[in-house]
Formats: C-alpha cells, sequence, structure tokens
C-alpha cells in the first residue's frame, strides 16, 4: 500500500513537494493545509487530496508522513507534534535559528522514534551527488581541501531577510551541510568573515550580503566557502573537493547549453536565475529518498542531526565574523 | 475550459506524452486507447483516463484532440480518420514511410482543415531552440553552413530495423528536420554515403549504421550529417551553423555535470544513454507547444508537411548513397 | 658536430624556420638565400648565417641540409636540384599543384636516396598528435569516422588565390593530409562540392569559398570534411576521429583562456586570428623532428609521398565538385 | 642601440632570461656571470656573452641592465650594488624574506633613482593579463570579491622549504601579488590558516603544505586564497574576480587540448607538470616589458613596492595561521 501523505504549508514549495509525492509510485498525496484557502484548494484540485487542519491531520489514522513547508518559526513544535502522533516528518531547514531549541526537538524526535528528515535539497542534487560518489569510490583518495562558491543572483525582501538569522543561518548554512556531506565530518573551528557590499539596506538590516569563511578540521584540513548575495549571471552553485589523489567538482548547470562564436569571442547563456529552477532535480530527489527511506531504504537521507550541525557551524561563523577570531564549533 | 484529449498507445512514449498532457493546465486527459489491455489500464489508473476503443474517440463529443503513439504503419489511416472526425492530431513522426502515401495523406489533412503536428520532438529541445533563436535574432548573420552529428549508443534491435525505412528514413530523417529547421528552408540536392562498420547483420538487413551526407542548397549553402548506430560514450547529439557573421552550436548534454581530476588526466561522466532521458525537456515542450497551438499561438509548432520534406530529403540520400551521385531533392 | 642548415627563402615562414633551426642544439644555420637582399640580410644579422647563392648552396661542402621556403612553382626543381646534390630536404607542401610533376621529383628523389621532408606542419601541432596518440594507444579501437573542420579568419589576397590550385589544393589539403594521418591509410573515393558565400570575386576567379567533402575507404570508413575562407571568430581548426571503443577530438587553441560572465552570458575571447600564431608550436616541432630524422629518428615524418597523396586526394574532390559524382582517388 | 644586459646566476631560470633578452630586438645579452664556471659557459656560447666576476659588471661602462637570478639571500645586497652603480635591475622575486631589509633596499632604490622590477611573473600571464584587462575595461564594474588556487604538482625538496621563508613567503606569496593586482589595492587585514596534510616531514621543517586565507579590504571587499604543495593532475593555477556587474575568471592552461570519449566518460589530459612550462609566455613577457620599460614605457611593470606589499601580506598572515587571530597588515 502507498505510503500517505500530507502537506503543511501550500506555496512555491509546497508545490513542488506535491508533485513529486503524487509522482511517485509508492506514495500518496491524501490531505493538504495552508491557512490560505486558495493555496489549499490549488492542490488539492490538482490532485485530489483533502483539505484539512492541522491537528486533523496529526490525529488522523490514514496519513503515515508529512512534509512541513510552513514559516521557519512553526517547524520544531510541529516536528514535535507530529513525531508524538506518530507521523513521519519531512521538514523543510532549518528546524529553527536556535540550536537550543533545535535540541529539545531533537530530543522529542528521538524519544518517539520518529523518522525525520531534514530538507537540504543539495545532497540530492545529481551533480553535488555525483562529487560525494567519486569521493566514496577513492577516485580522489581521502579528502583534504574544498572550495565552496554559492551566489544568488540577488537578495531576498528585506522582510525575508529580517527573519532569515542572517546570511551564515539562511545562506552558508546550504554550504556548512555540503562540506560537512562531502568531507564526511564535521569541522572543530572556523574563520569568518562578512560584509555589505551590494546593497546598504542589508546593513541596516544587521545583516551581511557578502562573506568568506575558512572550516577548519582538528587533523588540518581545510574547506574555504564564499557567498554573494549578487550574481548578475545567474544562480552560481560549485563545490570542488581535493583529495590526497584527485580532485572532484561540480560545474555550474547552464538551463540552455549553447555556444554562438562571433568576432567578440564565444558566448554561452547565463545560468539559472531562480533557485527552483537549479534545484528541480535536487527537490524530487529528496522527497524520493524520503519515501524510500519510508520504506527501508535510509542511506543517505539527511537527519535532524545534519540539520543541527550546519547550525552550530553558522552560530560559530558569526561569531568569527563578529570578534575576527577563530571559534570552535560545538558539538 | 481545457482541451480533451485522447491518446492512442500507451507504451513508451504513450506514458510521456500522457504525463505532458496531464500536466498542462490547459489540457486534460479524457481517454486511452491500446489494444494491450495492461498499457491501457496504467496511464488510465494514473490519471483518470477512460478507456476507449478507436472508434468511440472517433466518434466522441467530448474528444477535441488525439496522440498517435501507435505503430508507424497506422498513422497516416488514423490521421485521416480523426481528422475526418474533426479532431485535432498529433502524431510521433514519421506520417509514412512513403513520400506518396504521405501526400496522399497530408491531402486529406487539408481538405478537412484539421490540425495535425509532426512528432520532430528535437525542435523543442532547449539547446537546438536556443540555437535557433540564436539565428532567428540574427546573431550569426545569414547561415550559410552546417555540421549535424547523431550517434546513437547502440542499434535498435532486429526486428525494428527491418521495419524502420533503413538509417536516412529512421535516424538521419530527424539531421534532415533540423537542418531545414535551422537554414530556414529545403535544400536542392544530397550527396550521401552508408557502409555497415558495427554490426554485419545489419549489412543482411539490407540496412547502413554508419552514413554521411552533404545537402545542398540552390544558392550553394551546405550542411554536412554524419550518423553511426554506435556511440560508447553516449547519445551525441550536436548541431553547429555557421553564419556571415559567427557560429552557434548546441553542445551535448551531460546529465551529471561533474569533473575528476587525477594523474590521469580530467574526466567527466558520459552522456545520456537513452534518448528519452536525453529529450525529456524536447517531449514535454512539444506537447505544451501542440496545446499552445490549439489555444491559437500556432507559432513553430512542425506541421505535416515538415513530415513531408524530412522525408524526401531521406529518400534523395538514400538514392545517392545507392547511386554515389548527386540527387536532386523532390518537391 | 651539428647538421648544417642553408634557407632559402626569407620571408615570413622562412624566418620561422630559421629561429627553428638556430635554437636547436643539434643543427647549425649556416647559409641563406632570397632574392630580396634585405630579407637575406635580416636572418644573415640574426643568426650570423652566410648570404649565398642558390647553386652555391647546392654545391657547398658545408651544407647537409635545405629548407625550402621558395615560392610553389620553384619547389619541384629546387627538391630535384638538392637532392642530386645529397642534400637532406625540408620542403614547404606542396611540391607542385600537379600530381604528375610530383611523381616526376619523387622518382628523383628516389633515386638519389635523399631524405625528403614535405612540411605538413598540422600533423606536428601538440593537439593534433595527441589524437593521433590516442589512436595509436588503442584508446578508442579501430578509427572509423571522422569530423574535420577547417575555417579561416578570411580569404587571402586574390593574387594568392588565382595560383593557388583553388581551396581543395590550397586548403582543405591540410584536412585531407589530416584524415590520411588519423585514418592510418588512403580513402578511396571522395563525394565533394564547393560554391561561393563569402566573396563573388572569388567566383570571378574560378575557385570556391565553401566546401564539404566526404572521403571514404574501401572498407566503408568515412570521413566529413568543411572548409570555410571565413569565421569572424578566429581561426577554427578541429578533428575528431570516432573508433570503434570510442572517440578522440581535438579542441580549437584560445590564446587567452579567460571567461568574463556578466548578465548577458559567459564569453570567452575569440580564437588566434592567424595561422603563424596558431601553429607556432608545430612549426617549431616540425623543423625538430627534420633535424632528428637526420639524426636518426625518422619516426613519424612526413614525406613525399604523403605530399603526393593529398594531392591526388584534392584532384579528385575537384573534380567530384565538377561533376556531382563520386570519384575515386588514384594512387 | 640595444640596451646592454648582463645576467647573473646562469641556472634554470637564469637560461629562460637569457634566451628572452637575447630574442629581443631592442636588447642584447653582453655579459653573464655565474660561480658554476661551467653554467656561465653555457650562456656565453649560446649568446656570445662575455663571462666577467660581479664587480666587474658593476663597474662597466658597457652594461645597462642587469638580471639578478642569483640565490634569494643575495638579492637585496645586489640590488644595492647594482642601483648604485647606475645599472637597471630586474630581480627575481623576493628581494628578502624580512619586509626590514626589503625596507632598507629600496631606501636605497629610491634614493639612486635606479629602475628596479620584481620578477612577479604571473603579472605577464596571458590569462591573468586579461583578467586584469576584463577588470580594467570595466566589463564586470567594482572588484569586489575573489578566488585564487594555486597547487603545486609536489613540495619542493628539504632543502629548499627550510630556506623558502615558509608557504606564505614562498608560495601564497604569488597570490597576494595577485589579489593586489587585480583588485587594485591593498588589503588591510587577514585571516589564515596553515595544516601539513601531504607530508609530515614538512612539519618538521615547520611549515605548512596546505594553507587558506581571506583577505579583507577596508570597505569589506574579500578575497579567498586556497595553497596546497600537492596536486595530482598538473600545476594548478586560477584566479576569479567577482565584481558588482560581473565575474573574470581565468582557467588552468591544458597543454594539450584533447578530449578521449569511452564508455567511461570524457578525459583531457592532465596540465603543466611544472611551472616553467605552465609560464613560458609569462616569462617572455616580463623580460620583454622590462627592456620596453627602460625604453620609457613603464605600464604595467611590477616595482620594489609591489615585492614589498606582498611580502607584508605574507608576514601578517603567518602571524594570523599561528594566532588564530585577524591580523592587520602593515604599510
Amino acid at each position: 500500500m502507498p505510503i500517505r501523505f500530507a502537506i503543511l504549508g501550500a506555496g512555491r514549495i509546497g508545490q513542488v513537494h506535491a508533485r513529486a509525492v503524487a509522482g511517485n509510485d509508492s506514495a500518496r498525496l491524501a490531505a493538504v493545509h495552508d491557512p490560505v484557502a486558495a493555496a489549499a484548494k490549488l492542490i488539492s484540485d490538482q490532485y485530489g487530496a483533502d483539505i484539512r487542519s492541522v491537528d486533523d491531520i496529526a490525529a488522523a489514522d490514514d496519513i503515515d508522513a508529512v512534509v512541513l513547508c510552513t514559516p521557519t518559526d512553526l517547524h520544531a513544535q510541529q516536528i514535535e507534534l507530529f513525531a508524538r502522533a506518530g507521523k513521519a516528518v519531512f521538514c523543510e531547514k532549518p528546524i529553527d535559528l536556535d540550536s537550543g531549541r533545535v535540541r529539545e526537538c531533537l530530543k522529542v524526535v528521538e524519544e518517539t522514534g520518529a523518522t525525520l528528515m531534514v530538507g537540504f535539497n543539495r545532497r540530492f542534487d545529481p551533480h553535488f551527488m555525483g562529487v560525494q560518489a567519486a569521493i566514496a569510490d577513492g577516485r580522489i583518495g581521502t579528502p583534504e581541501m574544498g572550495i565552496i562558491t554559492s551566489r544568488d543572483p540577488g537578495a531576498p525582501p528585506a522582510d525575508y531577510i529580517r527573519r532569515s538569522g542572517g546570511i551564515f543561518k539562511d545562506m552558508m548554512i546550504h554550504d556548512f551541510d555540503m562540506a560537512v556531506f562531502l568531507m564526511g565530518d564535521m569541522p572543530a573551528s572556523v574563520l569568518a568573515t562578512g560584509s555589505v557590499l551590494t546593497d546598504p539596506a542589508i546593513e541596516q538590516l544587521g545583516d551581511y550580503d557578502s562573506a568568506s569563511a575558512i572550516l577548519r578540521w582538528q587533523d588540518g584540513r581545510q574547506v574555504s566557502i564564499t557567498n554573494s548575495r549578487r550574481a548578475t549571471y545567474g544562480y552560481d552553485q560549485r563545490v570542488e573537493i581535493h583529495g590526497s589523489a584527485g580532485m572532484a567538482a561540480a560545474e555550474n548547470e547552464h538551463p540552455v547549453r549553447i555556444e554562438v562564436a562571433t568576432a567578440d569571442g564565444y558566448t554561452r547563456p547565463p545560468l539559472h536565475d531562480f533557485f527552483m529552477t537549479r534545484y528541480v532535480a535536487a527537490y524530487a530527489n529528496e522527497i524520493n529518498a524520503f519515501i524510500a527511506a519510508l520504506g527501508g531504504d535510509a542511506t543517505g537521507i539527511s537527519v535532524g542531526r545534519d540539520g543541527l550541525n550546519a547550525l552550530l557551524i553558522a552560530e560559530a561563523a558569526l561569531e568569527s565574523a563578529q570578534t575576527g577570531k577563530a571559534v570552535d564549533i560545538a558539538h
């Protein structure tokens, strides 16, 4: 029998996950919830899912798993609610912006024995998965150093930034998770700096738009990360890992792979201009991995601890940027 | 109201088209037919479409358009049937392997005023569309010469080859259509050669597995095409057009864009190994273009005449390969 | 003792060869000849070579080898002169524009036992040598098909074209030699077409500026070649060979390997705009190979027969372009 | 009249510079000095230069300029000697490993009014020059962030490392200079870390083999640099600069630009395995720039102050790596 899903939050990302659930033979989209009635109705019409309240979903006998696409400040309490109700939970990152709150939440998850997957979608991108597979296959030897680059086409709205936790918790957190994913374990300390180069309004919000960090592992391994909220040429997402025997790198994804050559040179079109088109395969893959995990194959899903780990690095990075000192990462 | 579709032929390509119809807000998949009951049931279950006979579909008031994924030898008669029944028709290429039969069929289409689109999926590939757009924008000036390369990972089964019409009508026909699509009009003559280099069994079937051709336009423009039924590194699909002011080329699509560098050099993974993964976007795009055409925007759909044109070039190419002479292309 | 050289013809290419001879530890540039006194003096001053007459060079005891950079119509007689005088001869291609005259000349070379190398510089380009090595190493299996592209930034002056022998003997001859070099033996027949697309003045000279050809070997192997006298983006020089186990391709050489990404996309600078900068390594390599051959290592130098072979293909290609028929290549 | 040169130090790099001087029409190689007689004789024989002592060269009327390829610990005193003797001086980097000593030396240069160029060869690499030109042309707007990668094929011998000043002063100093060259001015502070990942012997020498740094400018601009003494795939040298309007990047240089595709994927040969082949054009360009500077065109040569600047950054980086704190860079 297919695994019966409910989706909470029927916005942009909720619709992406709804399509993935509906398109998976092992799952069925049974219910949807959104405080905005029109949003819930759209998904309901398209896939024949019931519209229900949060409490009804928690209490329902015919729901096995929930996908949380709700605002960040609801994540921790909803994870706890559904874990206690015996549902498997897929939650968009982050669990919470405060690591203390995340620890509490994970304690509940552990006590209830619930399955929790945190949506670090980039772990499911075909290109980054290819890098990880090359490392796992031993093709580059022991991973030693890394260079990770993330540049957004533009900054999010002020209102989003205000509630985001700042560039380290909102944006570079993906790169911290990627570093842990590819290097294989947690770094010990971090050096970081941040500044405002693209828009003074971001300074007024107390955030940075440009940041660089160096993660350092206990044994001396190092990963350099750079972030910017500006990239005129599209959504720039690259990783490269150097090992004792070689290097594995994921290139940017060009949606249109043509080249036009004239007297001015050879020109290729820009990158994707939006994370949802860049990561369309990753979003589908992560839901499929969650469904496979519920069916027994939990290989490589990103669990709650991964969410906490990335947040702990982000907290240390922010402190380093503020103090100008290397900061040890908590466990 | 959405356009109501029936799909005839629920095999591999029928399922691809069913997903595209179901995923388009302006369309609804209302009916399906396949002589194999299980195949029809699969699509029926997934999208809630009725299972009906061919005649019922032709006679139905609640069907506006049909998608023909039936065997090639049924295409012409089914196009005629549905054209006379007042349905819009999307037909997988080719209409028929004989240009005389195609002309008869197109006459019926013309008399009935039906809309007919022939499935030259490559015209809807994002990369080839990008090349066409670069030409249309005048970025490379007047197109003058071209180089088109198509190499399949492996030959199809003997049974398929036997009924395929041979490499020029089955495989290079896509490149002939691409040449007309990108150069903008029909060539006047063709030089071609063919041989068997990969599998002697293909020779016994009276076909070639390796072929090269030069198309020549009345005014001297030239396009070179090469085909092979063998490519160990995946599905090789490239076009480049040279104009008076520059060149536009579509590169191959790598499903995993990573690079691993070791003492042996820099290695990227192979190409797609299957046309259905290589052209996944093209298949979705062409159905969406058909639906848009029925809604009034017929820009750039490939019509019956395109199917005839490519076939006429293929017939001339085969004659050139057999005689060693330049052969004029019929109109 | 170093091999003592004389250079005949102190123009552009003569200077290139003089630098290569002077820079090779196993050789010494002893003499130079040019009817233009100033040209001879330049090389004489730079490298301390004597200025001598052709006859003096032929008669000299202290000259072991000559490099002929003289006009094409002097090549055959000078090869014969120096062969009879017991000198080793490096001659810029072609030996002559008429295959009958070439055969006579090669007969003299054979009778005298002289060493003759013909300057097919592309055989000594590092990238094309890399393709040849990949084939020789068996990495792509048996070579079966090829695609060769040569496009010049612009047409040579009318006066050059008039004496050039036409596009097949002047330009595509390099590609014919490359095809023989990479496929390993002579093709059996050729299909070709030519036209004038870039400049009507070329038509008045009785030549083409755009040409395509298909070489066919006895066993069915095929190589497609395209040539144009126009390429806005630089000097376009590519080869790719497909074998039973894979493909080996040489990419174009960009003198400046940078990429600038903006909202308009990713742009790389154009290619070389001149054959002498594109082939700077090849020119040095071929002279070094000639010197090594005189020292006993004749591996892989291009001999007189190679010059005849490429010319025989060019003559057949021209006939095919004029008649529209496949033409057998003479031996 | 050509500028008359003496070269001091006839080893590997001395020979490279000798060839460049001899090949420049505006210069003449008049004298050479090396304590190893055989080394001096080699250059003397090849280019007809006199063998002289250091003092004779300083005192000579017929020497205008000297090229110092002597051991690092002689650089400062020889610069002072020849500056006082009225010679123009080209000195291989570094002037000295101690910034105090460099300041003394530059004071002498200033007092004497001598021309001093420091050999930061990478500023004369065609690809890095291309990046600099793209920035200068305003194509990427104001430069804001950078990523610089330098990885050596292998560590130098222990004896070299012992006298090198360590990875920051010996290796990353090139990247510090590149950062100043491309960003346009000096950074204000640096964060750095170093470790030993490739060879424990390097730890015993008190050095690192792997290092990462973040340079930060007063106004918040940031450049990330990573270095390693190990790269199995060749000599890895990349820079990319991100500006307000776009990005400019220099790619690695592949000596053989071919691609071989098989069932295992697409493979390109490794990079250069040696800095002298990688930077062959840069070495020639820098000597030509020095000669042009002596003739009056001092655009863009790297002067003594550039050498001091890079050293000051290196000293601060080492302190940061040792203390785990951001360190202000001295002026």
